[in-house]
């Protein structure tokens, strides 16, 4: 099969690769039409995270199940799935907490970027759609695997829901999807803090109600005046810098909620301005199992278009042009077409 | 009146000072027959915090009303109130919420180590008792001041309650009286860290059903291994220095809860580990005005015994050799008397 593997810095290349096989009989084979770039991809091809050895990429994925370990009973092949990019068992406490993806059994999935994948723990991982979606459905779904799973959790995590005013720190697809998020879970106001025309545009379609366009004190500023002087009652911070942790932590009020889903990169944070901060500050790595219900019904019933983080469709055989262009921020987030 | 000033670490002394008057109308001034020493005067004492000037100290009280301003409408001469560090107004859009100490108007009350004291928005700020407390009662009174609403919103910040299991990391008066909180709020399984015997001896006696030694990671590994190796569902952190953060952190399971109110002296937060603990994280200046009417309800009807976390009486004046005790961990906490 063909695959893109990241050889260094800025180095992606779409070869060969071997057919990924059934190791543990709780393991799934799936076939992708459809694989993706992430955010979270572009640290490693930036070189601020180390890229030691050629490295299979993609962790988000929406297929065909073609075969399954011997240990496996909840899905079979021919049914189309979604899972997460940690899979899990999703029956021990942790996962029974809703977890997941601290799983005390997990497992990174890797190489999704990709014509087939393997699935760990395919059980407790795996959702299987209602039927086989009609193919305008597969980017919305796609996007289910992370980054509307992810946003979706920056919001629950900051506590958006009805009566509230939520800003999101971050225009990329995590944070657009926050926004979508928020307008889901019956926000009041969301505020989207972007400066990218294109990127103001969807965070409005998806239900920003107001935009700020300032960073930093001065974005945490102009909150607050949207605010009354005290600061949104929930903010979602989806970059993982310390720059964009602190605005978050600012530009929320004393009681509120800090929902963080940005990939921490350098963040050290200053206890004591966290102490008299008064937030609430939750975050990690998405738990996008506990949600994956939820969201393939409402992607179903097409109350909601994730897909529409999808900007630049490109072959599988280019995608270090896709890298690229998420890079150069050309593209909010890049379909790949195996 | 006679009242304790801080003039330079290690030097505290109790001296004739102005007595206090009303400034503003909603001002009250009362009268104190028992102040106390709080672990938090100890950060000057040692150095660790600067005093760049003589300082009044004391921030914990409980007393009689002697004089009103002319906007005070809920309380009057006669009655015996209990307040809180910060004075709120009770009424902004933060005080609401239940953050008091973060009130739009809060004002610092301090020089409460003295036979008067006045305290601000004494509307917002003052709780009266139902009538004049039996003397008995009034240690456990003046404990809702400070340690008691402390530990109780660290317990409450953690989501003690049934069901979980709570350790608390710090045994001073705060961590204490969050083990009497943990166990008050329904919490099954309640894990003391402690070393010191009196000390384990009234965690007790307060609730705690295990008593660990160790600190740092073994203490970790211990609270893992009371938990099927998953760590606690709710943290307190009641000493404020970076060893006690993490030690709160890693003892939490994902998913579970810290909640920190040591006064964060020095602490940075790595982020990424953070991102990865997968913990809830809450706390600050705790907001004791939320609690107070339940706390004075519970003392006054006896269910609690905070008042016990007094294991040493000084006459005001030797308000010094109270500092002293507490430093070198000879008392839990000091009463003192005017």
């Amino acid at each position: 099969m063909r695959g893109a593997v990241m050889y260094a810095p800025g180095d992606v290349r779409t070869e060969e690769r071997p057919d990924p096989r059934i190791i543990a009989p709780t393991d799934a084979i799936i076939r992708l039409t459809h694989s993706c770039v992430c955010g979270s991809d572009l640290w490693p091809w930036r070189g601020i995270d180390a890229v030691p050895q050629p490295m299979p990429m993609g962790h988000e994925y929406a297929g065909t199940v073609v075969e399954v370990g011997s240990a496996v009973s909840t899905v079979k092949p021919g049914q189309f799935v979604i899972g997460s990019f940690f899979a899990s068992d999703n029956t021990c406490p942790i996962c029974q907490a809703g977890y997941q993806t601290s799983c005390i059994h997990r497992e990174l999935v890797g190489g999704a970027q990709a014509e087939l994948l393997r699935v760990p723990l395919a059980d407790g991982t795996l959702v299987a759609t209602p039927e086989t979606p009609s193919p305008d459905l597969i980017p919305s779904l796609l996007a289910a695997s992370d980054v509307l799973g992810t946003g979706w959790f920056g919001a629950v995590a900051a506590e958006a829901g009805p009566g509230k005013t939520v800003a999101v720190v971050g225009d990329g697809a995590v944070g657009l999807l926050a926004v979508l998020a928020a307008k889901q879970l019956g926000a009041e106001r969301i505020i989207a803090m972007s400066r990218h025309a294109p990127r103001q545009a969807l965070a409005r379609e998806f239900g920003a109600t107001d935009v700020v366009e300032e960073r930093g004190d001065e974005g945490v500023a102009k909150v607050k005046g949207l605010t009354g002087g005290l600061g949104a009652h929930s903010v979602v911070e989806a970059v993982g810098t310390a720059d964009s942790m602190m605005q978050a932590i600012r530009a929320t009020r004393p009681g509120g909620h800090v929902g963080y889903v940005g990939v921490s990169h350098g963040v050290e944070l200053p206890g004591e301005e966290l102490f008299f901060s008064h937030v609430h500050l939750h975050g990690g790595p998405a738990p996008v199992r506990r949600f994956l219900p939820d969201l393939i019904d409402r992607i179903w019933k097409r109350e909601i278009d994730s897909g529409k983080v999808f900007d630049l469709e490109l072959p599988l055989d280019q995608a270090v042009d896709g890298y690229r262009a998420m890079d150069e921020r050309r593209a909010i987030k890049v379909l790949l077409r195996a």
